[in-house]
């Protein structure tokens, strides 16, 4: 998985420590040829580029980018543009997922939305993992629905999570896929799937949760997970009675301290409960909740 | 400045608020045509991404990528990658600007190392500046060295910064470029030019302080500076007598604070005081300094 790249301000990490070489030159007061510059794992971001560029290095090897297939399933889905029938929902969830794939680091191939028959489904995922490491679905997977995906997952491989105590997120699916008529596994392993719910909110919390992380695991982040800060809550964070609630807060100063308020409605449909959200603050599953006044530690998406 | 794009997953803003409107459909729970759902100068992200998708919009109206000629100055440059001779460095600066322009959110057209006399270096610019909404040069506006870049951008508009009270990035330069035989305006105002210092150090922190702003400034961006956070000075943090000083500091938690070390020696040449740093901390120019303890407001870069 680890790639020569020319020096191109991407942003990208190094799989083993750089050090300054022979072809050393003046990088700062304090390095000698064969002191350690850059760690395993570290981001690539515009000092650190310098850095490696001040030593002479035309190019570097980093860890290349996960590519990842995307499809979105249900019947109820439109492209977005077209109008919607009685029933039909705008495909929204392709687009925030797309940009949230990006932003992880991942190559996209979008596949658009799923066909609704088996054969022509496993035909067109079959040949998308061809050329992926992972596969991204969003919707399909609830009791209920027309659901074609886990059977897909389960004739590819093995489905080990089919349902988390997570709110939202209820429906969120994990599979590895290695059996035929896939190709070999991956030379770094088998390939991944991600079944996130159908409501928007479900699969992008899923995401933050578990893909995002996996993505940046693939490569080769040192820090897999959103930073944490300590923030007050400045509102009651009602719990749910069997599952870890995930809830979308807006941050403020308030002197020394953050000051976390709810987006209002945190129902799983509601994508403008996580527009504008500057964290997701973890409350357990339970009837105690936390109380306005708490100090909690806080998922950072972006600072106010 | 601003144009139709496609739903691509981008980061980018919204010029001005975006409502729901004839064409909405199910975003939310609490949302009726005629609601705004994203503010001007919105980042849009991939919770925004999805409730504009929602809508069943394929398009949205965002303001354009900033256009940035990239330029390298200075005898002492090689092509990274070529063998410096005696008294030679890489030209490092490029690809730390190129990345740094990149993360804030621009466009940019290298140029490369700058022609070494003035004509071919004038035809250079004024070719590059008929499709670029700014230039950013490297090394070359300090007293006392071959400097080609201060006369030329006084003849080709108005030079209103030639020096700061600023530690690193002394000599950072500031013009309007107006003048013939540059095409004429762009609609939006004058092209802009930032010299920026030699010093790696110097024009990384330069770039933080003046540049990165005014790029986010013409993206139409509602936050054009970086976050601060109180932070407790886990060091002595001496003062330059005449000059504010942008030190350089690692982050740490301990308990509910964030606790800022120095990375070691700030020469403006080290930039390895800047690779890994989470934040810059602003000391005052004076005899005074901040004492260890202290709380600061820091420019929070990245997160521990």
């Amino acid at each position: 998985m680890v790639e020569d790249v020319q020096l191109s301000g991407d942003t990208v990490t190094v799989p083993g420590p750089l050090k300054a070489g022979a072809n050393f030159h003046k990088v700062g007061d304090d390095l000698k040829p064969g002191d350690r510059i850059l760690a395993a794992g570290t981001q690539l971001g515009a000092a650190e580029i310098g850095v490696a560029a001040a030593t002479g290095r035309a190019s570097l090897p980093v860890r290349r980018r996960p590519r990842v297939a995307l499809m979105s399933t249900g019947d109820e889905l439109v492209e977005v543009g077209n109008r919607p029938g009685p029933g039909q929902i705008p495909d929204s969830n392709r687009w925030a997922l797309l940009a949230a794939l990006r932003e992880a680091g991942a190559e996209v191939n979008v596949l658009g939305i799923a066909p609704d028959e088996a054969e022509p489904l496993r035909a067109l995922v079959v040949d998308a993992l061809g050329d992926a490491d992972a596969l991204v679905t969003s919707g399909g997977v609830s009791v209920g629905t027309h659901d074609l995906v886990k059977p897909l997952l389960e004739s590819l491989g093995t489905v080990h999570v089919g349902r988390v105590k997570l709110k939202p997120g209820k429906p969120f699916t994990f599979a590895t896929l290695g059996h035929a008529p896939l190709p070999d596994p991956l030379p770094w392993g088998e390939r991944v799937a991600f079944g996130l719910p159908g409501f928007p909110v479900s699969s992008l919390v899923t995401f933050e949760v578990f893909v995002r992380p996996a993505l940046r695991k693939m490569q080769g982040f040192a820090q897999l997970h959103r930073p944490t800060l300590p923030v007050r809550l400045g509102y009651d964070a009602r719990p749910t009675a069997d599952r870890t609630e995930y809830q979308r807060v807006t941050l403020r100063r308030d002197g020394l301290e953050l000051i976390a308020e709810t987006t209002g409605s945190q129902s799983s449909s509601r994508l403008m409960s996580l527009a504008g959200a500057h964290a997701l603050v973890k409350v357990p599953a339970g009837d105690q909740g936390i109380i306005a006044g708490s100090i909690v530690e806080a998922m950072i998406l972006s600072l106010p």
